[in-house]
């Protein structure tokens, strides 16, 4: 059970889902930076590979909600599913991915440790497998976001889903409508 | 100088105001939950022991950037002003602040250093003294954004401001006008 009194179902609402509900006033800007960083449209980096960069940070933090979460949201974007994102979290220098998107995670954990561990030779390994700037911003922003959201729900004591068809639900809502819509 | 090309002055735009500039897509929501959780009525917690708590987090996350501009709008808010924050920071236990707001400090502590250190022990020491489910909740989701925020400013490499003064003069925009008006 929650630390605070959600006001909410927690088995129905599990996660993030109750604290969004307990405070609509900061739940909108919440939505709306994740929608910005994850789904809104994006000139290089898709849907699926920001995703994984959240599911990524999110398993460094070991935030089991925001982790299965973000892995159900990569997995339903990316051509190679869940077993592409299973590999990521469990070997990245061996996963098969792109160089620039492995140098990109490298940044992304650097970020999740302290912002100060984001060193010039990581952004310069970005940039010699072609990352624009617009990249390391956002891998930066959305690793940074992810260490917010995750504290959030663990910080509150929220509860995961009790059953993991949850995540693979909310997979699908997010894939078509985005984080505007209600969970 | 920052990590990529924020396409500003750094010395006229230090620390979160080149990013926020440079991706005008993130920065709305990200200055939206900053005016939610710091600058709008709030019926228990002030703007200024809001800002003391962003204050006291950047400084555990030894950011100089935020620690310095919410240290000083945390002192522009309080009636104690800058000896207060100071006190805070340098020593938690002394302060010469309320029980409530000690035990909510000690909460964001926590955060700070993982979601899941927030205990049920440090939540009912905070309720012992008065403190409501929305402070709660509003302590931690301040403490994981300050853990955003910081991450965010100091992953991209930005600078600090040269000029001290300029915590100041931004701290009187911030006390008149919140989140929403331009650097």
């Amino acid at each position: 059970m929650a630390h605070i009194d959600l006001g909410v179902d927690e088995n129905r609402f599990p996660g993030i889902n109750g604290p969004m509900r307990f405070r609509p006033e900061t739940a909108g800007p919440l939505n709306a930076l994740a929608e910005a960083l994850l789904h809104a449209p994006h000139p290089t980096l898709s849907a699926g590979e920001r995703e994984l960069i959240a599911a990524y940070v999110s398993g460094l933090n070991e935030c089991v909600f925001c982790c299965s979460s973000h892995s159900a949201f990569a997995a339903a974007q990316l051509d190679a599913g869940m077993p592409l994102v299973q590999q990521v979290r469990a070997d990245l220098d061996a996963a098969d991915i792109s160089a620039k998107l492995r140098a990109l995670l490298r940044i992304a954990a650097a970020v999740q440790q302290d912002g100060r561990k984001v060193t010039t030779a990581l952004v310069d390994a970005a940039r010699a497998e072609g990352a624009t700037d617009l990249e390391v911003h956002d891998t930066v922003l959305i690793a940074a976001a992810f260490c917010m959201y995750n504290r959030y729900v663990d910080g509150l004591g929220t509860l995961p889903a009790a059953d993991p068809a949850v995540y693979e639900q909310s997979a699908q809502r997010i894939k078509e409508h985005g984080y505007g819509a209600p969970a």
